[in-house]
């Protein structure tokens, strides 16, 4: 049997009671473009990678021809100021494709997270409200009632909302559904977005990554950001199609069918 | 690879002699009213959580904005009265999603409860007649048939209704069947109802606790039952709802479409 | 994570190169019927009991009210003659619900197999063909072409027929097919049918007896295997309607629709 | 639980560096068809087998009604002359029906090629163009871009093509993309193919073997290539064949319906 693994790469990175950032891609791509954004304007080193045989099995293929296996990668960063805090930050290309996979992908990397020392953990999700917002909120779930306390002020995070009971699916809420069995504590940003799953708004991870700055105490160059996500759109869309591909591909060696003219006499053995 | 676990708060209760009690989330909910209400009456407390890969990867959201991660809970009391015994109470808001889910959790308890000394199961579920009944019957499976001979006289409880030969489906019925081959002697209690699988049946959840108490020599207060069931009917559509999102908004991940307008020549590798 | 296994009731028989027959449920139950009447004829002991998350997850309820957990039954026979030999013979209420549930029972069953000092495998299914034969044929897989030498005489099994390449799909086939790569010989006898996969074919698993019997120099009186196919007959209806409900509920379960009439504003989060 | 596993049928070959070829069933069968014939020409020898639970779970029948297991094999071939290399060569009858399969089996490969001193990787698969081609070219895919260079001169694969990012999906892509972790360097020959997934295309996978038999600096004889392909056609389709009915008689079992003509009062428990 063979299971989700990370891969470090040459050793762990010193980390001072680091926060973990999680955006993975879901509804919108809010997290995923907020914190690849974040990681690559802080400059943060990648030392890790998550495979899982819940990824869907196909590699992508760059423009130089090399192929691209499914994967989340682990960044890191070193705060800079007093104020500030190391941040373990989680990107990548996939979530689970199966319900068990959401399970095994979360309690494998909270494991890691034990190894490198955090406690507390911020997870970026998109909230779709169905009709387009003038300005999208940002909507705040935690882990323990006291995380909302401490962040109800300064920050603009509605966490009022979470009496119209709803959910979050995937990897997002369980972060910081199980994180919490593990002490940590953890905060959950919901950016309101009406688009379809896979269609990134940039304006949504604005609002959202402008909320998460403002919280870490972190300044970072916004103004690239449309166009980043403008990239990502492009490659996205090229991935889900062969998402798509690859899905009907899969089926079609699974479920495969005579193609002889006349019918046969049905010999069944079992 | 992860699987079902159970945490225990601090340590494991003292329990001379105790008996399982099950009520999980089933048909008209019975098994999860009945048993649910006899804790909270008891003033039982909660000792261990269950978790597991096989329940839907989603968190709820509470008012306060903090998350729920799908679980089942014991809990535990101990007796007052000589004629009366310690209980362990299972109750939780799913069972498994798949088949091999079912058997997973229920042998996990069962590893568990024999840590805790337990010989003797009562599981709770609803049967559905598919027609409104006067006053519901409650009937009868047994690990053994002297488990039957029993309880046969006193409770009302119909033992005859097997010879229609129906099922249990889930944790109900595994508990007692699987319970029998480590020394358990098992019963399964079973309200009939005529509604849908989660509309909650407080009639059908009455009657067979009414069954259960008068078995166990306890006394409760049942007057605030009905009050119970539709704060917990309100509840439960709201879960419903969202599970029926979160399973269509898991599908939708899985199986994303393209969104071209014109057809592209489609370029399989493999 | 729960999987495959055996329980033995007390402890392992004493056998001499035992034969192994396995007689599991599948088309025309032609395999269940025939190696369930020589166990029963044989008056052979049940001695261990195989139960498997790959089963579907409920348990049946007899006359007696008494819960029966979906299950496989080993039973052992000593010979009486000189020409005979030692048996164990499989029988049992399903086969695996999914793919690789029937290599994880088959392989746990070959690896208790080679404790008991198995070297011979007979297994036995129904084929069908199609349409009513008059007298069914039995047809011959093995495991090597040694062994279709060994049997080719004296037992009108036909092994020509493998020449109209099909296949046998489940336990029958596997245990043949696995079991040489233990060192097993092994001998499948295929009985034409013309039923569907359920309906028990009484005619297609006399022939296959009256075959396996005379490799087996048994004597059984076949007098009574109408009368009890018919008795079978009337159980596996039930069965097959409960096994359908089963998993009709199972998936209702899994997909539960929202009850509201009007359409609430969709709110998805992820 | 049950794995995908490999047996050794005496011991490891004796291999200084070899090359791994892998062509399993896919797209057109090009790799399955190309590196079969190359096993076959070189005389390469059979030394172990590979097993999955994540394979179809029947067998086929022989003409000589000998049962086969679904399985791949691994074969090796010692280099004659100084330019050319060791070979390990996986061909086989199926690649896995399950997504978690694929990752399963490919790891499992990977590991027992370590332990054969693999360091090079060379997949071959098809690549579905959707409509006839002249002449079908080869196209490349690596672990990285240096692989590229060494092959861009001389063997006309042409690695521009990547830029229309695709996928590969299945065994052939993942050996690449993951080998790339073990430290192997891997180049995937892409044959352009307009067939449909089972129907062998020999022209493809006479383009490919060339380039591959030019790579390896090895000289086989290309004549008999085509009547092979037509021996495997006839042989590919009745697998097929047999498994479209195995895959629906799998399901058939799983979903069995109640035959009576008259609708029972719906009796459900849970």
């Amino acid at each position: 049997m063979v299971g989700t693994k990370i891969r470090v790469h040459k050793k762990l990175p010193k980390l001072k009671d680091p926060v973990f950032i999680e955006g993975l891609p879901g509804v919108g791509n809010v997290g995923r473009i907020a914190a690849g954004y974040l990681a690559e304007q802080l400059g943060a080193k990648e030392f890790a990678e998550l495979f899982s045989p819940h990824f869907l099995p196909f590699v992508l293929l760059h423009q130089s021809s090399a192929v691209h296996v499914l994967k989340n990668e682990f960044y890191y960063w070193n705060a800079k100021k007093k104020n500030q805090r190391d941040l373990v930050i989680l990107i990548g290309d996939s979530q689970s494709i199966d319900p068990v996979g959401h399970y095994e992908i979360v309690e494998t990397v909270l494991d890691f997270l034990e190894k490198l020392g955090v406690k507390e953990i911020i997870t970026i999700a998109g909230l779709n409200v169905g009709k387009l917002e003038k300005e999208p909120r940002v909507i705040g779930a935690v882990s323990d009632p006291e995380v909302a306390k401490k962040y109800k002020k300064n920050y603009g995070i509605d966490f009022a909302a979470g009496s119209k009971v709803g959910t979050i699916v995937g990897a997002s809420g369980l972060f910081i559904g199980l994180g919490r069995y593990r002490g940590m504590k953890g905060l959950c940003l919901l950016g309101e977005t009406s688009g379809f799953p896979i269609i990134p708004d940039p304006r949504s991870a604005e609002v959202v990554l402008k909320t998460l700055t403002k919280i870490l105490n972190i300044n970072i160059d916004m103004s690239k950001l449309r166009d980043k996500v403008k990239e990502m759109e492009t490659f996205m869309k090229k991935i889900e199609k062969v998402q798509s591909r690859a899905i009907r591909q899969l089926l079609a060696q699974q479920m495969k069918k005579p193609r002889e003219g006349k019918e046969e006499e049905l010999r069944y053995i079992g």
